[in-house]
Order: C-alpha cells, then sequence, then structure tokens
C-alpha cells in the first residue's frame, strides 16, 4: 500500500496516488502531496513521496550554499543578507529540486516516456534528470523560444516539440500529445510531486542559518513553486518543534506580468495586460496555483510587490559587480522587489533576509550592455 | 609572523610568503605554500595559508556532489564509476577552489587591484571572487577568444584587455601591465595559493566517499592545477593516517595538444605541433608545472593518454544523453581517457573510478550538432 495520497491544498479533497497531473475535479486546484504514515524521520528531513531510497532519481541537486551578501545588504540597509545560491543545482537553477523528486516517482512507476512544457529551466531540468533515469522526455516549447536556452534543453538528448502561437498553445499541445500517445503529463506548474520536491529548500534554510533564521524570504514568482515549497517545509518544520516560526514570505514579479502581485493588492489585472520581460521564468501570466500562493503570503505575513525591468536589471549587474554572483534576471527581480519592500517598510532596516538566486546567469540571453 | 612560506617543490628553495607570482629563482619551477606551523586540525580539513577564517573571501565553493554513472560505467565496464560535479562551483568550474584561496590570501594582504590571463574559466573565476571581494581585475585574453566566454568575464564587471597574437602574447602582456603598474599578476598557473586551494577536492572526496575511496581519479589535464592540489591533498591525508592509499591519478590531454602525453610516454611533441581542440580549458602547450605533473603521475602509479576530438564529443553527448550531466568538452576529455585506460588495461574493469567534471556545458560554445 502506498504511504501517499494526492490531497487538494483548497478543498480537502483526496485521490489515490497516481502520475496524472490532473488538478482537483471540485474546485480545480492543482493537487499536492499527502502522507497516510508518519516516517521515521525526526522532523530533520523532509518526508519524501518516493518509495525506495534507492531508486531515487538523483543528480546531487540541493545543499546549495547560503552567502552572505555585504555590499548589497549594507546599502538597502539591512541586518544579514543572505543569497542561498539554487543556480549551483545540477542543471543550473532551483527545479532539480523538484524535477528529482518527480522524476523518482514517475521512474518507480515504470514511466519511460513524458510530456513536460517549458522553454526555461523547468525543460532542462526534466531533460536531465529524465536522461539520467533513461525517460524519453518530449518538451514542448514555444516556437520563437531563444535558441540559448533550447540548447541546453536539446544537449540532453530531449525530443522538443516547437509550437506557434501563445504560451497556452504550448501547454495545450503538450497535453493533447500526452492524452494522443498515452504518455505521463509531467508538468512542473501541476504535478504534485515536483511542488513535494521543493520542500527541501526549506529544511537545508533551517539546517544551515539554525538559529540565525532569516525573518524575510523574498521570491521571484511565476509559477509558486519554490514558495509553495519552502512554504510547506517550513510549515513541518513547525509542526515538529524543529523552528517556532515561520519566516514572512514575500512574492516578487515583473511590472510586465504581475497576476499576483494585482491579485493580492485588489488590482485589476488579465493575461492581456501582459508584456514581454527579462524575466522569463516569471513571465506566467496566469499561474496555476494562485490562490495556494495567496493564501501563503496572508499566513505568513508576506507581500507581493512589482518592479521595473531596469530594476532587474540593475540588480543583476550589482550582484554580479558587487557580490561576485551571475544570476539570471529572474532572480535579480527577487532583490529588485527586496529595495521596494524595504522602502515600503514591510522589511525593516535591520532585518535579516534571505534570497534564492534561483538560476544561473549563463543559462539566460546576453543581458544589453551597461 | 607568517605561519606559511613559499617552497620549491623542485628543489626545495624557500622565501617568504608574498603576492609574487615569480618562480623559483634556482630551478624555475612555480612555487608552493608551505607550512612553518602546524595548526589545530585533525587532519579533517585542508590547512589554509589564510591567516583570518573571518577575511576568508567565499561564494560556497566546494563541497560539489558526487553521483554515480551506471550506464557509462556499467559500459566500460567498470565497478563503480563516479563523476564528482565540479562544475556546481560558483562560477561553474573547479577553478573557484584555487581562486577563492588565492583571492582570500590577496584580500588580506590588502591587494587592490590585479591582473590575469586567461579566456576561460579561471578568467572568470578570478573575476567573479574579485568583484566580491572589492578587488578590481583586469583580465587578459586573446583578441580572437570567443564571445560566450567572454560574456561571463565581462558579466562580473572585469576590465578585459585584448591582446593579438599567439597565446604566450597574452601571458606576456599580463605581466608587463602588471609590472608596469606595480600589480599584483595573479595568475591561476602560477600563483601558490591557487594551487593550494584546490587541495580541498581530496578532503571533500576522503570525506564523501570514506571506506569507499576509489582506486583511479582520471583528470583532464592544463596546467594541471587540480590534478596537483588533488595529490597534495591526498598526500596530507595520508600522512595524518586518515587514508592508507593515494589513488592512481591519470593525466588525459588532446591528441592537438599533448606535452604532457608526450613527456610522459618519451615521445617528441613541442608547441609547434599544437592543433585546434574542442577542450578550450586544456589547451596548454606549454604547462609551467609539468615537472611537477610528471612526478605525481610517476608517484601514484598513474598514467597519460592522449584523446581524439571525436570521442571528446561522443562523450559530452554520452555524459549529457545517458547520465543527465552537461559538461564542457574539457571534462568530457576525461572520460574519453578513461576509455583509453580500460583499453590498455592501465584500469581494470571492476575497478572504482572518480572523474571531475570540471566544467558546465553551459559554459562553451554550442557543440557541432550530432
Amino acid at each position: 500500500m502506498s504511504h501517499i495520497e494526492l490531497r487538494c491544498p483548497k478543498c480537502g479533497i483526496t485521490r489515490p496516488a497516481d502520475m496524472s497531473a490532473e488538478a482537483c475535479r471540485d474546485c480545480g486546484s492543482p493537487m499536492d502531496v499527502g502522507y497516510l504514515a508518519t516516517r521515521d524521520t525526526k522532523g530533520d528531513t523532509a518526508p519524501s513521496p518516493v518509495h525506495e531510497t534507492s531508486a531515487r532519481v538523483t543528480l546531487g541537486e540541493g545543499n546549495t550554499p547560503c552567502v552572505i551578501l555585504n555590499t548589497i545588504g549594507g546599502r538597502l540597509p539591512l541586518g544579514r543578507l543572505r543569497a542561498k545560491l539554487e543556480f549551483l543545482n545540477p542543471t543550473g537553477s532551483f527545479k532539480d529540486r523538484g524535477t528529482a523528486t518527480m522524476l523518482s516517482v514517475a521512474g518507480e512507476r515504470g514511466v519511460t516516456e513524458l510530456v513536460e512544457d517549458s522553454s526555461g529551466n523547468a525543460g532542462a531540468s526534466v531533460s536531465a534528470y529524465a536522461a539520467r533515469a533513461g525517460i524519453k522526455a518530449h518538451i514542448f516549447v514555444p516556437a520563437d523560444a531563444p535558441e540559448a536556452k533550447l540548447r541546453q534543453i536539446r544537449a540532453y538528448g530531449t525530443e522538443v516539440h516547437p509550437i506557434a502561437g501563445p504560451r497556452e498553445a504550448v501547454t495545450a499541445a503538450a497535453i493533447a500529445y500526452a492524452q494522443q500517445n498515452a504518455l505521463v503529463y509531467a508538468s512542473h506548474m501541476l504535478s504534485p510531486y515536483f511542488a513535494e520536491g521543493t520542500k527541501t529548500f526549506a529544511y537545508e534554510v533551517v539546517e544551515q542559518l539554525e538559529d540565525d533564521l532569516p525573518g524575510h524570504v523574498v521570491f521571484p514568482v511565476g509559477n509558486g513553486s519554490l514558495l509553495i515549497g519552502a512554504f510547506n517545509g517550513f510549515n513541518e518544520l513547525l509542526a515538529s518543534g524543529r523552528i517556532e516560526k515561520i519566516p514572512r514570505l514575500h512574492c516578487v514579479q515583473s511590472r510586465n506580468v504581475m497576476p499576483l502581485v494585482a491579485a493580492f493588492n485588489g488590482q485589476k489585472w488579465g493575461p492581456e495586460d501582459a508584456a514581454k520581460t527579462v524575466a522569463g521564468g516569471i513571465s506566467i501570466a496566469a499561474p496555476s496555483r494562485q490562490w495556494q500562493i495567496l493564501e501563503i503570503l496572508r499566513l505568513t505575513g508576506g507581500s507581493a510587490v512589482a518592479v521595473e525591468e531596469s530594476s532587474i536589471l540593475k540588480f543583476q549587474r550589482d550582484l554580479a559587480e558587487d557580490e561576485g554572483i551571475f544570476a539570471e534576471p529572474t532572480s535579480a527581480a527577487a532583490f529588485a522587489g527586496l529595495e521596494i519592500l524595504v522602502d515600503q517598510d514591510i522589511i525593516q532596516q535591520g532585518d535579516d533576509v534571505l534570497v534564492p538566486a534561483t538560476g544561473f546567469g549563463l543559462k539566460d540571453e546576453p543581458p544589453p550592455s551597461s
């Protein structure tokens, strides 16, 4: 018997664990992993939906360093500003945490071929772990996706399917292809296992910073899988008595694609208002877990702010030139948001803050010259 | 008083520790760090030339994962074939180990501006750590260096000096510029501190693999700093009784640039025989520490083999498509060499082998399509 089931985080409905990315049949929310039996962890390691540890598909993801940013932190000014270098995961982004879990479950369920849609970090991550697991991956991408992004995806031997039209057309084509060919749709946006895998972020933060836990964690948010995973992890650590308080979790988006910021602040915004952003990793006009993200901001006392394109690029430069950290624009957006959160006194001078640097600067297009 | 001095690994002559990259005035060998006083380590951590731990310039380098390569390892066939994912260092290559130490020493000696020559991983690494330390970096590069390589170097705000002519002209220009402007020449090829920093590789391998230490470690070798550092580290661990035996350390080069392989095997080869190789990181026609490298191969029972360009590219593809590891061609060269070492029965079927995957595939030019 399985030690897990799938559980809707919104209405609580459950169903047996499977590889389907199908949403809750009642309320439409993506499902989460629920545990039927508590395992013998002492609350120090995240529970895992993988049955056999030996069957884990791993490239050594996680255990990324936390480094102090004295220059940027001193300028704001904050107490200790730390970056967790999530781009030092095996494919260069935090996605590997989620993918490792999703592909481990797929592997032990005998999946041999799967479908995903992403022209960015998730596409590269799923491709790499699929290659490692001996699973054939079909990655659906926008026909106009930049060659630099596709290069890494193709390197892992993935079959890339370019689709014309808007981003939603790519998702629709991926789902249709999976259905027609009876393949698993291993969506980083919808899979309960992907979201579950990102929980290790919180466990590591607590292990690394221990008694020095930051008051705030500031995330760049597209689909929100890292923010959701971090919250679920912190929540488990709170329940087990390992920590006394969950940090305030904040959401940063580009002003050009800001569904969550608008919803959080009661502003009108629709996918038709979306414009191109340098922060490609958070260019998601309709996040499938929007409800869950807003609930987490509310529960932890977090906030949601939108940032200018120019500020994203400025912080990308500052991170590299002042701190030696070459991150994607998407990652830099979180620091641009942090500046606003300090300006608005939501984060106060002297507070300790942690920001995940989610993706490697090497992965993106060359930034416009300064 | 300093706890270190500089010591010639060839003739034993010493001089007080300084930031000069000058070779031994007697025999011309680059100098190493020598320790005057033993510190209070229990042999578990590498001794460091840095006086104040709090002054360390760090981006969280090291602690890279070791992963098992079942597919490639099974094909050769070996016992356990492991890759240590050195490309998951902060700038995407193992160089960060050496750079962190070199820049920490520079920082505590009050260096504010330095010079280095490299169009590749070392240039990016020195740029990043210099940025972090608030030190201005001048990186001298060949005028025809590929834009993709320069992009990362420039991102850290480095001043890039393009120099026309052969690779040696670039080094000469860097040295001349350093002399004219009374700046430190922080050469990853010559600095004793850089070589010293790479020792942590061996300490980590022993900590991670413990009783399961591989019989062989196979390195792609250009200047040989990782091989030298690893040997020095293993040697300290042997002296302290932490390990009983040093693994056999092997050297792999491209057939197009093979000074060490030729010297090891008594073949005639000169810089005039060098041709272009896809393995840019080991395209060093006259390694400044050649004597030291050959001595290490001899002492550990290692060997030196040269590989074809086509084999390098084949293993780059195999690593990505079969194991999910996207490494530079330079890193793939070591696996191509491993195949030869097995063919020649130098490494025997069933042996345990470790190979460092030294640089991220994202850092290089797109490989020719297969």
